[in-house]
């Protein structure tokens, strides 16, 4: 199933519907219907009912799916059920806040340790290694790491990438306000909180502007 | 020039400029065209001419934008230049570690304090104050905040977001993974971690099931 192309937009709705169900008080619902889900969370029943036959095959006519096997197939099709063990580069306030992060390990991300040229501490309040950068290559090797997140400033990210890229990651979860250039096969996925603010902060100067 | 309607792609581009503008290093250019910055990102000549002029008005034929008057104009243009107060809700361990991120002050956010139904601590490392929950309503009203983060689990979101709605609240900046609703003129800006690792997994599975 998972050699399927699934667009972006999937992608986006799947995690909703997941968290939607997971929410739903226990024993309220043994089966949930695409029309009841469509209507929660305000999508297109047409839409819903795709999303979910992408997923699972166990809806039945009339019924809709058992929520506890619909959760599970979800946790499997968006890999949330497989630990990935990721490393992070960046050991500053934003990459120790990721690594001591309990949240990713619900969606099946374990970050191991971080690295960084100047360590700060050795440890974090969590727990988690800062290495020497210089411990990277190796670090990655012996635990057959593939994701890394990059949390350097800006001017450091692509340099940085280019000796993941070396080492063998294949995907990169980019928090540095920069577009990576990266070979085809490997992925970046870049959280720009930069842009996040700068849309928040032109809508309240708009609001605010409006009500004088 | 705020009034503009700006397109959210735009958005996301002009904090690329910005952060490459600042990256040069002193002195290599007193100019800059639009051509040179096309060419650094990868990005189309005339897309890049079209959206700088959206924001300086500087430009001068054959010499390009004089470097740091661009910075200055784009910091302008996406209100990193004059700080926002916010307040988050939801003191976990990324709400505090957003409360910490000192990255937030170079885009214009000040993140004041944080509210929590049991705050676990009464200040962060990094000085923030953690307040219960019930002092929300007048704080925001006593330092006129506008900006709102939700990092409370998904389930208490929405219940959380029509408080700072009813508050006075302009803007949510939403970690938690579930989609809000809010009245037409309040912005929702969705960071959904969940969603990155969900492309994340399936991308470095998919890889690694073509290598074997």
């Amino acid at each position: 199933m998972y050699s399927q192309v699934v667009s972006k937009a999937v992608l986006k709705r799947l995690p909703l519907y997941y968290s939607y169900l997971k929410e739903i008080p226990e024993g309220q619902f043994v089966y949930i219907s695409s029309t009841a889900i469509a209507a929660a969370l305000d999508l297109g029943e047409v839409q819903v009912r795709k999303d979910l036959a992408l997923v699972s095959d166990g809806g039945k006519p009339k019924l809709g799916y058992l929520r506890e096997s619909l959760i599970a197939d979800l946790e499997h099709f968006l890999g949330y059920d497989n630990t990935d063990n990721a490393i992070l580069v960046g050991a500053g306030k934003l990459g120790q806040a990721l690594l001591d992060y309990s949240g990713f390990a619900e969606f099946g991300l374990n970050v191991m340790a971080a690295f960084d040229i100047h360590p700060s501490v050795p440890v974090t309040e969590g727990g988690k290694k800062i290495l020497p950068i210089e411990q990277l290559q190796q670090y990655i090797k012996t635990n057959r790491i593939r994701i890394a997140i990059i949390t350097v400033p800006a001017e450091y990210a692509q340099a940085v990438c280019d000796q993941l890229v070396e080492f063998g990651i294949l995907a990169i979860w980019n928090f540095a306000p920069v577009r990576l250039e990266v070979p085809e096969k490997i992925l970046v996925q870049n959280e720009n909180l930069a842009t996040s603010l700068a849309v928040i902060s032109r809508h309240v100067q708009a609001a605010l502007r409006e009500k004088k």
